[in-house]
């Protein structure tokens, strides 16, 4: 039972041997592999023990499991603020900033602790039956949104916010203290739990200031999360402030010299997209939500062609309007290839690796998003007897699932070794509940 | 039982009162409407009888069934080749000339009829388990297709194609009088089929061909289907031979004076765009398509504003890779917004009539695509009770089903009030059996 009343269940790790039809393992060095009549082992301590054909394994941890159909990683979603599935769907039709302040901060502005961990409970409940075990919270209520992350059995990489509306005067270090706090007492890998940093954007707080926080965030080794270029009108609105755009800016205050994961960057220019991949920092691709918004396409396969790690995310499930990431991980190679009249821009198994791998990556979370002995056991089963998968061919099947691939064929979850989801029913908490309170609490904020 | 052996059932039309949470009933000139607590009765004759709120009703035309969830028109496919359900995928990464000459055509070229039947089979199965109830289909083999979507219940417009290569020294007069008589015979609005003529496109043809061809379908009132302007080298071949672009030329040799549906539209220019909206012509927008192969993206909002009606097509299973019509229904709207930064740019209400009352539009069926008295009941029930769709609100619940919305939450499906999919499974066709044929017969054509 959650401090919201909402009835929860541990659900243990079983050590055992998973016998599917096809696995995908979407290893960085080997992204195409495609294992027929594969096995995955999961050991006791919720890693994974073992990958490959039952006859090329030594004997299996625990009872064997013939699940069929396809066995991947969890899904990672690289970019969320997932306690706003209370206020999905709000203002469509307004550009980001009128959308933020006539429709999203007036909502959210009423929101309480309580709301802000049922939001939490709903939205990572509709992630994990869509098969997305990791995301990334950019948020306030920080210590709600890892309760309900520990109720529902995600893993989560939870990165405070830093707003400069939140401050008093200005000064961002009373909130950089606490989160350096809340880092200490709640980074826990082995609990699945990463603590990161998240200014909210240069132009809302200042450059000195993102790169305190990055100084700060690099001193404990932790993920410097910031919005980057989401709209023409911010680079430009930065570029008349400052004389140089906010990844120059950034680079310029050592804020790129830690794990870094910029959101969005949708109007990112070349010298931009070097200075990223030199530094070896990330960026969070939400295209469902830049397309709704109107703010644009991030130019992706230039991205990735500068060496810059690139993850898809879903952004909030107010401009989305849900947490479905199979539709990013679709929509990336789609828009990468229609926008740039290049049908070979993005390969399937390149896709999928911004959903898993490349995504892990974008966290720096090596332990996630490939399965690998002795990585994480954060697996999604996808059910193959259906028209949309008929015929099926090995020698298509990347391309199928990536581009026909569904939230409505995922069956079963793990995360560390756990049964979360099993025959699409949630096992760790009462869905019926957290719906039940999503919807009253919305109804409060929406002052119905 | 079917000439491929498959097992059908025929199911009656039911004469009841379906009550629902919400109606949506899509009518042109009410696009925004939501009737919540709505009802929908359906007639002894398969056609709606009324819609509204219980108390404004009439008495039932049979059993009230309380079904929940809420009820919109089935969704219609504009542009598809339905049967292409066999080679599935194939091809990735080649640009369309390629693509068909290298990956489709070969395959294509080894399909018997019986494989077209089966294919039509399974892709008409899962249309409808998606809730898309009428197809426009423009391929060979068309009394399979029609055989076949009998079999499953689907509303079919089949439109046989006229393609060069299947010509005897390019007399396309053989075919057209096979057409001709494939209209007399088959064209049978009551028991769910219309057809049309379908040239493969100007640059395959002749634009005479073309021409002649609009005639004999004007001659009958039969829509005519053409590709049309889908990739940009296909356009410029077209001004090179003939110094006139496609629609030009159509205009020019009478072919736009009838019902008339170009499909892709990527790379009509403004003239284009004026001649067909003067026309009254109608465009098929196949986004997901379009995307994939990097033809493009259509100037959808425009061709809106020019007064083109414009309907959401899948396109082939080929390029696809599935056919699932809510994800052009949902790509319509961010396509529209994100390439032409402009949140704006299709409200979406605007966006659900292009799969429904503006895709019948497109295809001259004034009957089907709005829930209205006397129109056939063709409706989908989408369950809302779902965490994607919680909260769920009134003021926002369009947006959330256009941008939320999903094959996923559909439970049942009517098709000239026939119960054609009931409790998310298949009432008409024997499934399992349909894709072990499917599978079998594409095992075939790769060689297997």
């Amino acid at each position: 039972m959650s401090v919201t009343g909402i009835e929860t269940v541990d659900v243990p790790v079983e050590a055992c041997r998973l016998v599917a039809d096809y696995v995908v393992p979407c290893r960085a060095d080997t992204p195409a592999d495609v294992i027929a009549g594969g096995a995955v082992d999961i050991g006791p301590d919720g890693r994974i023990a073992a990958v490959g054909r039952p006859d090329e394994l030594g004997p299996p941890p625990g009872p064997v499991r013939a699940v069929g159909g396809l066995l991947l990683p969890g899904l990672v979603n690289v970019h969320a603020h997932t306690p706003m599935s209370l206020i999905r769907s709000v203002g469509d039709g307004l550009p980001l900033m009128r959308w933020l302040k006539e429709a999203v901060w007036p909502l959210e502005g009423r929101m309480t602790p309580d709301d802000a961990h049922v939001g939490m409970l709903l939205g990572s409940a509709e992630m994990l039956l869509a098969g997305v075990t990791t995301s990334c919270e950019m948020y306030l209520f920080e210590a709600e949104v890892v309760a309900a992350a520990a109720s529902t059995g995600a893993r989560l990489v939870i990165t405070p916010g830093v707003i400069s509306a939140l401050t008093r005067n200005g000064d961002v270090e009373p909130r950089i203290d606490e989160i350096t706090e809340f880092h200490r007492t709640h980074h826990r890998p082995g609990e699945r739990v990463t603590v990161g940093f998240a200014p909210h954007s240069i132009y809302d707080l200042t450059p000195a200031q993102c790169g305190e926080i990055a100084a700060r965030a690099q001193a404990v080794g932790a993920l410097f999360h910031i919005h980057l270029e989401e709209t023409r009108s911010e680079r430009e609105q930065v570029l008349a402030a400052h004389g140089a755009t906010a990844t120059q800016l950034l680079a310029d205050h050592g804020a790129l010299e830690g794990p870094t994961l910029g959101a969005h960057g949708v109007w990112l220019d070349e010298t931009d997209r070097r200075l990223l991949g030199e530094a070896g920092a990330a960026v969070a691709h939400c295209p469902q939500s830049n397309l709704k918004l109107g703010s644009g396409i991030a130019p992706v396969a230039e991205l990735l062609a500068a060496g810059v790690t690139v993850g898809v995310g879903t952004d909030g499930p107010a401009s989305n309007d849900d947490l479905d990431l199979w539709e990013e991980l679709r929509l990336a190679p789609l828009l990468a290839r229609g926008s740039g009249h290049d049908p070979e821009a993005m390969a399937a198994p390149a896709a999928l690796s911004l959903a898993t791998s490349g995504a892990a990556r974008a966290l720096a979370l090596p332990d996630v998003g490939h399965l690998t002995p002795g990585t994480w056991a954060d697996l999604v089963r996808v059910d193959l007897d259906v028209p949309s998968f008929t015929p099926l061919r090995l020698d298509t099947l990347l391309t199928h699932l990536v581009f026909a691939g569904s939230s409505r064929f995922v069956t079963d979850v793990w995360v560390a070794g756990r049964p979360v989801v099993a025959g699409r029913r949630l096992a760790t908490v009462d869905l019926g509940a957290v719906m039940a309170q999503g919807q009253q609490r919305a109804d409060r904020l929406a002052g119905a």
